[in-house]
């Protein structure tokens, strides 16, 4: 499995993924499910996926391809809208799929995956789309401005306490880093190194990227905080009538 | 849906359960989803439900009815050990599953529940099992000594974190609640009234039982402050290098 997820605030959007692949339980491997497409001051596209991993890896090269081929019917510089972005790699992991749906079907093996497709073109917003296995999408609303592919129940509590429209970019990454974090500790299909690309509203020359390991400072003090940090907050929790007061 | 959970620490064991469950988005009701049985001084009997609540149901009265039957072939009064009475939960969930089986699936409504039984027969020890749709069922372990049914995965990373054999029956019922209270705010198909019941180790008068609808002081407390715990903790988490210190 994996989780996957974007956040799109007023100040910009925070993508991140965790990298674990598993087919079955005695495969285990770890595979980026991250891929960024920067055209310094024209546009910046994020793609993260979940699911069948051929399916999503032939998405992503497919989309690296046609960017090359100036015949493309479609490509990420011929967009004019993030949406048209979103409805591509729809059809593009529609036609995947297709590609081996018989042979898929005869040994029972799904051949779906879902994508986040979030970015900015120059002069428009930021937006980010969950791209269904069918190929249709929804964008991410102002109500909920977040998005989760894969294992994403244990990690959604935080994101609902904390994410608003008016969340800092900084406090955004750290709900995502802290939302990977719990999904990783419960759920041993999701797992590190954990991506992470923060894109800041109408800054087209890259976003900040990082990798963290299970080693990397930010990470383990994040964790350390983070666990030391609910313990105080449990610890104040009010007694029932019979307990002493809390020390 | 449904969320319930049990924990067997050394002092005792905790049970809650939320009470929402639904046919559909366009039925919804409230239902309690745990019996206790409890026979002063003998045994005490706990049983949550989860899955189709007429197998629940037709289960939990079954329970009931045999108790009244001098010749029943088996009923809670008959177990020497806790794991017979799983075994004999298991049975009648399979036994009312097989009489509506073919009407079911004309229908293709699922018929399966799952349980959470755990109790204390006088002498013996405190113990909690999951009851599959199978009839067949597991025993909590001394490594993960809590059972979850239903809508699991909300409430779970807190669970991780803070359950282990010597954790208080206290800060277990606390943190029974905070996983509830977590998978409600996230999941319309769990909701209140909470139903909690604490039982002591060798205590067979009885548990401490209460109900907490949304309006329950202890309940609005707990929510409150543990939103405001986790806010406190995002705060102190640790900056990205560009950041100002926080304050």
């Amino acid at each position: 499995m994996t989780y996957c997820l974007a956040v799109n605030v007023n100040k910009g959007m925070v993508f991140a993924s965790d990298s674990r692949t598993n087919a079955g339980v005695d495969y285990v491997a770890s595979h980026s499910k991250m891929r960024t497409f920067i055209f310094k001051g024209d546009r910046s596209v994020y793609v993260l996926t979940s699911g069948s991993l051929s399916t999503s890896q032939a998405v992503v090269n497919r989309i690296a391809t046609d960017l090359e081929d100036p015949d493309a019917e479609f490509n990420l510089l011929k967009a004019n809208h993030m949406h048209e972005i979103a409805d591509y790699v729809g059809r593009l992991s529609q036609a995947q799929q297709a590609k081996h749906e018989t042979a898929m079907k005869k040994s029972d093996i799904s051949s779906e995956s879902s994508f986040i497709v979030g970015g900015q073109i120059a002069g428009k917003e930021c937006s980010i789309f969950h791209v269904y296995p069918q190929g249709n999408y929804i964008k991410a609303s102002l109500e909920t401005p977040y998005l989760q592919i894969g294992e994403n129940k244990y990690g959604k509590p935080i994101l609902d306490r904390v994410i608003a429209l008016n969340t800092s970019l900084e406090d955004a990454a750290r709900c995502a880093l802290v939302s990977l974090d719990s999904t990783i500790r419960s759920n041993i299909s999701v797992g590190p190194p954990i991506e992470l690309a923060i894109h800041t509203n109408n800054d087209l020359d890259g976003p900040y990227q990082t990798i963290f390991n299970v080693n990397s400072p930010m990470y383990k003090s994040l964790q350390k905080q983070w666990n030391e940090g609910l313990k105080r907050a449990f610890k104040k929790l009010p007694r029932f009538e019979w307990e002493k007061p809390s020390s």
